[in-house]
């Protein structure tokens, strides 16, 4: 009898590796048990991380594109009002980390749902009559996006659908994918201001519907749903028994002519976890400072959702403590003139941006009325050039160094989005650039050669 | 032909709701897809936030008990350093981030895995000959809790398995379960300072095992390995082909007359994923600075697992950048002595309370070496009147007003954790108070009168 029978099951990379079978008077021994190992190294990353896509790296990494070296490089693609240093944040706001930190209060670990002062502050700072809030009600998260993903952990198993705009932040699709949540697209209507397709919405609904994202004002869209068009909303959610799920990170972001309403105030029966955050109104997006506002007067959420998101939220715990100790100061005094600043300057941006677009033949902007975007309708035909909005972007930098998003990646072809949190030298420079390429590239189609005259 | 048919589905204590069925001429309208749709509200949290379970929150929440009011509460539960104010960190930790904030370089967007320059800081912080490390191989996470969570979200899939130690730290299972993924739990020795039973380690690997969990040194034990057991593990790993999460949040929290070693330096072949951050070592745990380090340098994990960390890491985002821009002043400033009085500190407590405790009869502490824990056995024939560690650590607080974890939080039952980080007097009056109770509630077991006579 061989005791051992050795088999060598190695290949040129690897290390041989040493597979034993061991067999005494004809009965497997303990370390039969060891049969069932590996032969050898073989690690492949889950199902989840491979389900895992950013569209927005996806598409912009494949681009590729190298910008015109005689011309300095204009990004309107990042949302991130920082980068080019005109849009600090407040004074108030650094000093109150400055005084956090000082403080030595702030350092140990808060419980996974944020200080209770902290809630409280966050409470009392979105809390209004017809939307009251207290501590309980809010959750403090990493960030906006743990926000969002919590709530949709939390709503939706595998297997269950979501609702999400079309076009919309490319993170809904990529958190909901990962978890095995599909994603039905609504339509936002450009000739209506990107309001809801409310028919279409409410035929996408059906028994596996966890939940329908709002997102007001619209990133990519620069949209503000009126109070009408958002009652309309809630009349939806509520004949279809629906919870909302509002990504309302640019609340209070509107131009002055137009008003914004949290999307609770105006319901008192639908569900509704409002995700919001420090990022953009306080400027500082890095500092990965969010948090849930549960609206649930009718109680149907109930302890459960509750619960369920205070579990989920002990996975990795909140947010950094010492923006946490800030946010007592940071919501309490910054300046009205801060933000009153900011809107002014986007709003500035926004009508320069708007009005040189709209004049350039084969572009259509959507004059957007809060957030920090603009979308830009491309008429294809006039650029036969280009195959699609992606070929058009890509080709903008290449000629111009002027760097737009594809729509592509907000799933909708055929527009492009514009940052304007740009200065705005650069602001005009950009559109002037978009001009010239536009004019170079811009063909009358058959039949419109009267357009073209003019 | 009734056009419309409406049903009423409400009942007293939901508002009713109108289910509506559309006929015209014999063929269902387009409306027909709404029959699909809730008729009532019912939203229940997901299966994911179900499993999500806190074995410390649940164990603690159910203990409901009051301290003694004529004894001052002495909590030796939270492994938190700072909640006591004696170990506050270095004020150039502080300073780092007050220069972080004054730059305002630190506002925006950083990538998802942190700033290269910050990963870089780390790389070269951990880098050494024996385990090369550049930025490439460093994630920044929010906190350790995230890095645990990306590495197993990134190395399972729903229906594998991990290995993990008992005792051991509850967020292993808290997390994976979440995710789908079984536990399997291998034992740490106490009567060998909690080294790993290898061969029942080794016998719990199958084809399903994603990873084998080693956390050194050790919460709850406080234990440190050795370089040869070490070693061994990693021989274990090398042969059955399974990858070592390493969660290594306390390296370099060893005691003077011990060496920590991080387990990369020890192989060149098994791929690690060692988890860390500025919790312990710096002593602001609230900050949520976490990092991954990829040790891979058989290329087992290949691009794949990296390119996995990359994209989970897209997820959420990273931790607040004003951190991750105050690492390089944190890990090239902080000078060491602040890193030497707080292991003499903590030496000099473990000190403290292993000798006081080891001369209580009925109990049995495990000598620590590192970290901030010291284990305790509790005979519990000696004390009959408790059924368990729960009971013994619950009559503790009301008879004492002393609060230490009872183990079975750590899957470990008839063990109880001390955390070492109280104040000196604190530490002394804890034990004193120990063993008043262990005093009072001491009984001879049959045969063992000699014992008791002592």
């Amino acid at each position: 009898m061989d005791p051992y029978m050795i088999h060598t099951n190695g290949d040129g990379n690897l290390s041989p590796v040493l597979d034993v079978h061991v067999n005494i008077n004809g009965k497997s021994s303990g370390l039969g048990k060891m049969k069932g190992r590996k032969a050898r190294w073989s690690v492949k990353p889950s199902d989840m991380s491979d389900k895992t896509f950013n569209p927005i790296r996806a598409i912009v990494d494949s681009m590729k594109v190298k910008p015109n070296p005689n011309k300095a490089m204009i990004s309107l693609s990042i949302g991130d009002p920082t980068v080019f240093g005109n849009l600090p944040t407040d004074s108030e706001v650094t000093q109150a980390m400055k005084d956090a930190l000082d403080s030595g209060k702030y350092n140990g670990y808060a419980p996974s749902i944020g200080y209770l002062s902290s809630r409280e502050e966050v409470a009392s700072y979105f809390h209004c009559p017809e939307a009251p809030l207290e501590a309980k009600d809010v959750i403090l998260t990493s960030g906006c996006s743990q926000a969002i993903e919590l709530c949709l952990a939390v709503l939706a198993n595998p297997g269950q659908n979501i609702l999400i705009p079309r076009p919309g932040f490319s993170l809904y699709k990529t958190l909901a994918e990962s978890m095995g949540i599909e994603v039905k697209l609504y339509n936002l209507l450009p000739e209506k201001s990107w309001e809801i397709d409310l028919k279409q919405l409410e035929s996408l609904i059906d028994e596996k519907t966890a939940c329908v994202i709002v997102n007001n004002p619209s990133n990519p869209c620069g949209s503000v749903f009126s109070k009408s068009h958002l009652q309309k909303i809630l009349a939806v959610a509520a004949r279809q028994c629906v919870p909302i799920l509002a990504d309302e990170i640019y609340g209070d972001m509107v131009f002055s002519d137009c008003k914004y309403e949290p999307l609770a105030t105006l319901s008192t029966n639908v569900p509704i976890l409002s995700c919001g955050g420090l990022a953009k109104r306080w400027l500082v997006p890095g500092w990965r400072l969010g948090w849930i506002l549960i609206h649930d007067r009718r109680d149907i959420f109930g302890n459960e959702i509750r619960d369920g998101l205070v579990k989920l939220s002990q996975r990795i715990l909140g947010p950094c403590t010492i923006v946490q100790g800030a946010l007592k100061s940071i919501l309490r005094r910054t300046p009205q003139e801060f933000y009153h600043n900011t809107l002014s300057f986007l709003k500035s941006n926004a009508d320069l941006c708007y009005g040189a677009l709209a004049a350039i033949p084969g572009l259509q902007p959507v004059r957007p009325s809060g957030a920090m975007y603009l979308m830009v309708g491309i008429e294809m035909e006039h650029f036969p050039e280009f195959e699609n909005d992606v070929e058009f972007t890509e080709r903008l930098v290449a000629e111009q160094s002027v760097h737009c998003l594809p729509a592509t990646c907000f799933e909708y072809p055929n527009f492009f989005r514009v940052v304007i949190t740009v200065p705005e030298v650069m602001m005009l420079e950009a559109c002037s650039r978009i001009q010239e390429f536009c004019e170079q590239h811009y063909h009358c189609t058959e039949g419109s050669q009267e357009e073209c005259d003019k």
